[in-house]
């Protein structure tokens, strides 16, 4: 099924986002009158058809509408620091949207190698990635922010986790991570976090915790803690 | 830790491979009578001293030995057909070896895109990978191999399953899979296995099985049973 993602102007009207009208006019040469199924990223799919082709914003008359609630038993957000090379980003970016994720932040830490991220460039992959795994929910992606004020604004109610290699012996993920409600994990830096950032975290609330005995990458970790959410909440 | 990878000669003595070598010596710099730690691939961490610099062929001098049993509880075999872009499969080349597998198999199936792959460069990702990771036991790559042959082969006392989205209402791999033994999952390409590969891999006594309800790529899926294998062995 060929996704597009717009959003509603009316009962029965909707508009694709310039990008997708482009995609959906100037590539895919869709004409007047074509099906369009498109999609809002919160849970709705639109059966259309195409009124007027215009490459920067396309018109679609809504025929039927089909709506799913979120069924994920967890909330998961996953405050990430860049990594050197943003392509490990970017599929970390595409693989946990394909698993399943709520919102992703990207964290500016003591020893990040990466100060800067291209947000559009992020949120293009997480689209395409929502598209291809037919997700409904598009998840949030947040501004590169300083550590110490995300971990002073983590919400109220939040199961907090900082998964790090400064302490041996933590406890294993399993025995601390529930798959249930709102579920943070933060990931640091190739150089991993400070011992100051681990203690600043622990004074927030966060539990620390170890993900194994492998040393793993970044985004493998991040990644990893998506999936093991997803195997978790399946049993 | 620098890790680098060789053979033992002797009780006393070590080589490191062409590629370490020339790393070890024209890249690091290292001179002789240098401290350098060496691994077998097969358990063993060598502490050792560089005798002869040779950027082709370093020669070591084995001071102790510390060896360890592979302790995971499975033997993970994945056999999966090269995706079209050859980085998806080298990402989870990557990946795998982080995360822990024994051997990894390319399968050329009826809808894959790729019907050649450079097992060198994968090698080199493979062993890159299992240094980074502090794995001790480098896994088995093997050639693309054709479909049915591959099934035809399949060793006895293996549990094999296939994933493929060809039938509705598969089990869920958490109802069928148990993180044990000889593992072998069959991963298809793009377009997935045809319903004449499946109906082959059940005749060689393959399970078939849904991985979730999300659309997952190739690589993605892959991934996913190696980090679901690893969740299921932890508890």
């Amino acid at each position: 099924m060929q996704l597009f993602i717009g959003h509603i102007l009316s009962e029965t009207e909707a508009a694709l986002s310039e990008d997708e009208s482009w995609h959906c006019i100037k590539v895919l040469r869709h004409k007047a009158g074509d099906p369009i199924t498109m999609m809002d990223g919160k849970g709705s799919y639109y059966s259309c058809t195409l009124l007027d082709p215009n490459p920067k914003k396309c018109i679609l008359a809504i025929n039927t509408v089909d709506f799913r609630e979120n069924t994920i038993l967890y909330d998961l957000h996953i405050a990430i620091a860049p990594t050197k090379n943003i392509d490990r980003i970017e599929w970390f970016v595409e693989k946990a949207v394909e698993i399943g994720i709520r919102e992703i932040s990207f964290i500016n830490c003591k020893n990040s190698e990466r100060k800067i991220i291209k947000l559009d460039r992020i949120q293009k992959i997480v689209e395409s990635a929502c598209k291809q795994s037919l997700q409904r929910y598009i998840p949030q992606l947040n501004e590169l922010a300083d550590y110490t004020p995300f971990i002073k604004n983590i919400p109220v109610g939040t199961h907090a986790y900082i998964a790090h290699c400064q302490t041996k012996d933590l406890p294993h993920y399993t025995t601390l991570v529930k798959p249930a409600g709102k579920l943070l994990f933060l990931i640091g830096p190739e150089g991993d976090f400070t011992m100051n950032e681990v203690t600043l975290a622990m004074e927030h609330g966060c539990k620390e915790l170890s993900l194994g005995a492998n040393r793993l990458r970044t985004e493998t970790a991040a990644l990893f803690v998506c999936n093991a959410m997803s195997v978790l909440a399946s049993l």
